[in-house]
C-alpha cells in the first residue's frame, strides 16, 4: 500500500445540470459518474481515500464503498476549503496527497498512476497534471522556457495577451507532499471576487516559497475535463461507452457501428463474434465465439449464446440459452427458454412464458425446427429433431416428442418426421 | 413593443446544398431552418420583422407568419444590398435595426436579446455580435487593446499575420441605430473582387466617421454559424434535437441515450419517465409520469400513456390510449385502440384495425390479459379482467365479456376465469 | 495515361489497432480502408500503381486489383525506406512519382488530382500537400513569408516556439519529379532517435539543393489524417458513411437522420424517396421513386421496391419485390416473395419461406389484402384482389384464387369478395 492519501472533491452543487440529482450521481454509461473516479482512486491502492461531500447531499455516500472515508464541506467556499475539510482524515503516515474530482469520470487509472509516479520520482512539493486545450480560456496557463522547462502557472486574470495564447493548462489535479499541502493551506486567503479559497493559490504559495513544482502531461484532454452540463454528460457517456466497446474489440469482437451499439460492461462476448448496428446487450449476457447478433437486436439479462449461434433483427431474448449453431434470425420473443444445439426458430415465433400470474420455462431440444409465427405456451418441451409447423400454437404441457411433427391451433401430431 | 425593426436575410441561393429546395427551407429537427430564426426574431416583439427573399424563391414566403413583411432582393449583390432592399419596409418610428440571417437556425432568443439590450444600454451606433472560433479563417477579426477594449474589425484580406491569429470574429449579426445604418448604406461601394455590397463595409464607414461601435460576445459559436452544406445541416439538426431533449430532461424525463432518441417537440412526457435508446416519439403523444418506453419503440401520433405504463421493444402504437400501469413489453402493433388500466399485452400481439376499406376501433378494458401473439380484429371489445389465450384470433364484433376466458382460432369461450 | 507512378505505402504494422488484422485491411464503411486509397490512386489513371507491403502481411495483396504492382519492405525502416523498396517498380518513362498512404481512407480523388495538376503546372521538384490542423503538434510546420509565399518545412524537433504555433502542416503526401526523388533517396541518413529513413528528409535535401518545392492546400484536414487507432477507424467510417449518404441526398433522396441510417453504396434509391431513422439497407437493393422506408427497417440484399411503395417499422424484407404502391407498414418478415401492385400487407405478417431444408417462393398478386398476423407458407400463390383474413395460416401449395377470401388455420375459402 502506497504512502498516499487520495482526496476526491465531490461537494459541487452542479446547478447547471438543472436536476434534483446530485451532480456526481448523474449517470454516464449506466453508472454514477463518481464511480469512475473512485475506480481510478482505488486502483492506486492508497492508504486512504477521502471523498468530500456537501452536507446537503448525504445520499452521495450511498454509492461509495465502505472502505472510503467521507468528509463534509460545510459551505461551498472553494476547492482549498474542500481539501481543508478532508485534512483531519489524512492518515498521519501519508507522505503524499493526491487531489481528484468527482465530476471527471473520464480520468483513467493509468493517468493517475503516471501523475503519482512522476511526483515521487522528482521529489517535487507538488506535481501538476496539465493538458493542451484548443480553447484554454478560463484556465490557468502553463508557462515554460524555450527549452520546454516548466516555469510557473499563471491564472487567466493575471495573464498577458501572449500568455493567454498558451494552450497548455493546469487541470487542477495535483499530487502534493502532504506537509507542503498542509502548510500551503494555511497561507491562502479568499481575496478574490467570489470570496473563495482556491487550491491553485496553494501552488502560488509554493512558488513563492521556492518549493519545487513539476508537471505531468495528460495527452488526452477529455480525461480531465469536468462534467458541468447535460451536454458534457452526454459526451462523457459516449466516450465511456466507446471505451467499453473498444475493450470488446481488443478481445476480437467485431462491432460494425459502435455508435448504435450498447453493451453492458458486465456482458461477455467471445472472439470472432460480430455485432451489427442497433444492438442492445444488457448485463449478465454471455455470448460464445463466432456468433452473429443484430441488427436491431435486444439481449436482456440472463442470455447465453453458444458458439456460432445467431440472433437477428427485431429479436428479443431474455433469460434464455441458445445452444451452438442455433439461430433465431428474425422477429420474435424468447423468454425463460432453454434451446439446444442447431435449432432453427422461424420468423415471428413467440414463447408465451407468462400466464398473467407466473413465468414458466420452455425447453427446445437439439435440432428442433420451430416454424414461422409459432407460439409455444410455457411450460412445454419440444423434442429433439421435432418440427413445429408455421402458425401453430403448442399449448401448455402438451409436450412434443422427439422427431414428432405437429401443426395447427392447438398443435397436433401429423406424422413422424421422415428422417 | 420595442422601437426595433428586425431584418432577416434569407435570399441566399444555397448552391452548396445541391438541392432544388431553397436553402432556408431545408429542415432541421423537423422544421425549415428559417423558422428557428423567425422564432428568435419574433421573441423580441419588434415593431416589424422584414424577411429579405430572392424573387426566384417566392415559396419561402409560405413558411412565414402573416405578420411578417417581405422584401425582395432583385439580384444577389451582397449583404448590404439585401439590407437595402428591406429599407423601405423599416417603420419610420424604429430607433434600431437588427440584422439576422435565415441560415443560422441555432441562434437563441436570449442571445438576440442580449445583443439588443447591450446595444440600447451603450447607445452605440452599431453593436456587433462576436464569437471565438478555433478556425477563424475567412472571418473579420475583432481587434482589442491589452485591456480587452474593442478597437476595430479587420477583414481577413487586410489582416496582418498576428491579426490573423486572433480567434474572436465578427459573426455578421448586428444591431444598428437606424439612422446610422441608412447613412452607412449610402457610402459603401462594391469595389471588391466579387463586386458585391458588403454590410461589414458599413461598419468600416462607422469607424471612419468616429461613430461608437460596441461588441457583445456569443459564448457558443454554434449559434451564429451559417448552414451552408449538408454537413452543416446535419450538425444543426443534431444540436436542435439535443436542445429539445434537454428541455425534456430539465422537466425530469430520463433519456438514456439522446443520440438515438427522437422526440417531437410537440410531445408531452411526465417526470420520472424513462426513455431508452432507439426510440421515436412523434407529435401529439402524451406520456404520463414514471412510464418506461423502449428500447426500439415507435409511438406514432395520438398515443396517450397513463402513469407507470410501459411500452417495450419493437412495439408500435398509433392513435391509442394505454391506461395506468398497462404494459406492452414486447413486439406488437396497437392501432385505434383504447386500453384500460393494468392491462397486460403479450409478445407478438397485433390489433387488426384496418380491413382494407376502413379503420375500426378496439377497446380492451381494465385488467384484461391478452396472451402472446393474439390477433384482435376490430371493431371488438375485450371485457374487464377477460383473458385472451396465446395465439388466439378474436374476430370482428365477437366481443369478449368481462372475466371471460377465450382461446383458439376463432377465439371461443373456455370457462369463467377463476377469480 | 499520365506519365505518373503512384506509390501507396501500406506496410505499417498498426500495433495501436490491437488486432491480428493488418492495419490497412480494417474496414471502414464496409470495405478495407486501403480500397479507398486505391480508388483515389486508380482514379488518376497512372502508368503504374505500386503498393508497398510488409512481407509479414502478404494477405493484404488479396484486396488489390491485379493491375497493381506490389513491392515488399523487408524491415520497417521508415517512409523513405518504404519508397526505396518500390523504386525498382517505377516505370522508366515515368516523369513523376506520387506518394500516398494506405491508412488515409478519406483522401478524395479530386484532392489527389489537384496535387498532381499543381505539381505539373509549377514544374516543381516536389509538391507537398499541406493542411491546417487545430492541434499541429508532432507534424512538420509549413513556413511562409508575410505574403504567404512558401519558404520551408520545419520539423517539430527543430521548430522555435513561434514556428510551433503555425497550424499549417506537411501531410506527408507528395508529388515528386522522379529523378529528384531518386537522387534525394540516396542522400538521406537514419541519423535520428528511431534510426529510420524519413521521406521528409528528402524534402530537406531538395531545399538544400535549391530545388523548387511547392505546396497545395487540402482544405479538409480529415482527408489526410492517418487511421492509427480504433477511434480513428470509427471516425473515418462515419465520415465515409456520411459521404455515401450525401451522394444519395444529392440525387434527391431525403434522409431524415443520416447518423442512424446505413445504406450500402451499391444500393439504388429513386428521388423523392424518404428514409426515416434506424434504417439498414444492404447491397443489391433497388428502391423506386417516392417510396417511404422506416423507421426501424431492414432491407436485405435482393429487395426491389416499386414507385410509391412503403416499408415501415420493424419490417424485414429479403430477396423480394414489392410492386408500385404496395405497403408493408408494420412489423413482419417477407422473404423470397414477389408482391404485385397496390398490395396491403398487415402487421405481424410473416412469409415462411424456409421449411428446414430449402427455401421456396411466394407470389402475392396485385391488390391482394393480407390481413394482420397472417402466415403464408411457401411455395404458395395469393391471387389478384384476394383477401387473407387476419390470423390465417395459408398452407403450402394451397394457392388462393383471384378475388377469393380465405381465413382460419389452415385458411379456407369463405365467399367471393363482394367487389
Amino acid at each position: 500500500m502506497l504512502k498516499l492519501c487520495v482526496i476526491v472533491l465531490a461537494a459541487g452543487e452542479g446547478k447547471r445540470m438543472k436536476s434534483a440529482t446530485p451532480k456526481v450521481l448523474h449517470e454516464v454509461a449506466w453508472r454514477p459518474m463518481l464511480s469512475f473516479v473512485m475506480d481510478a482512486a482505488v486502483s492506486m491502492k492508497p492508504r486512504k481515500t477521502v471523498v468530500v461531500l456537501s452536507p446537503k447531499r448525504p445520499e452521495v455516500r450511498g454509492v461509495l464503498e465502505k472502505s472510503v472515508a467521507v468528509a463534509f464541506q460545510k459551505s461551498p467556499l472553494g476547492t482549498a476549503d474542500a481539501v481543508a475539510a478532508a485534512v483531519k482524515e489524512i492518515p498521519k503516515d501519508s507522505g503524499d496527497v493526491m487531489v481528484l474530482y468527482g465530476d471527471t469520470p473520464l480520468i483513467r487509472p493509468q493517468t493517475v498512476r503516471r501523475l503519482y509516479e512522476a511526483h515521487v520520482a522528482s521529489s517535487a512539493s507538488c506535481t501538476v497534471l496539465t493538458t493542451f486545450l484548443n480553447d484554454p480560456r478560463g484556465y490557468g496557463r502553463v508557462l515554460r522556457n524555450d527549452a520546454g522547462r516548466f516555469l510557473a502557472i499563471v491564472e487567466e486574470r493575471d495573464a498577458t495577451v501572449s500568455q493567454k495564447a498558451v494552450r497548455e493548462i493546469n487541470t487542477g489535479l495535483y499530487c502534493f507532499k502532504k506537509d507542503d499541502l498542509l502548510e500551503g493551506l494555511k497561507h491562502i486567503r479568499p481575496d478574490n471576487r467570489s470570496g473563495e479559497y482556491y487550491l491553485t493559490d496553494v501552488l502560488g504559495w509554493l512558488f513563492g516559497s521556492n518549493k519545487k513544482v513539476e508537471t505531468v502531461l495528460a495527452e488526452d484532454p477529455q480525461e480531465v475535463l469536468g462534467v458541468n452540463s447535460r451536454r458534457d454528460l452526454r459526451e462523457a457517456s459516449e466516450v465511456l461507452r466507446m471505451r467499453i466497446l473498444e475493450s470488446f474489440e481488443e478481445r476480437g469482437v467485431v462491432i460494425e457501428d459502435p455508435k448504435s451499439t450498447f453493451i453492458d460492461p458486465a456482458a461477455m462476448i467471445g472472439s470472432g463474434s460480430r455485432v451489427r448496428p442497433f444492438t442492445y446487450i444488457e448485463k449478465d449476457v454471455v455470448i460464445g465465439r463466432d456468433c452473429s447478433i443484430g441488427p436491431f437486436c435486444h439481449l436482456r439479462p440472463g442470455v447465453v449464446l453458444g458458439d456460432r449461434a445467431a440472433v437477428g433483427n427485431f429479436a428479443e431474448v431474455k433469460n434464455s440459452t441458445l445452444g451452438e449453431e442455433s439461430v433465431m434470425h428474425h422477429v420474435g420473443y424468447l423468454g425463460d427458454t432453454e434451446v439446444g444445439r442447431r435449432v432453427n426458430i422461424g420468423a415471428g415465433t413467440v414463447v408465451a412464458n407468462f400466464d398473467g400470474q407466473k413465468k414458466s420455462k420452455t425447453i427446445i431440444k437439439d435440432q428442433a425446427f420451430i416454424g414461422s409465427d409459432a407460439v409455444l405456451i410455457a411450460p412445454v418441451v419440444i423434442g429433439k429433431k421435432a418440427v413445429v409447423g408455421a402458425g401453430s400454437v403448442v399449448t401448455r404441457r402438451h409436450d412434443v416428442p422427439d422427431r414428432a411433427v405437429v401443426a395447427g391451433v392447438p398443435a397436433r401430431a401429423l406424422k413422424p418426421k421422415r428422417k
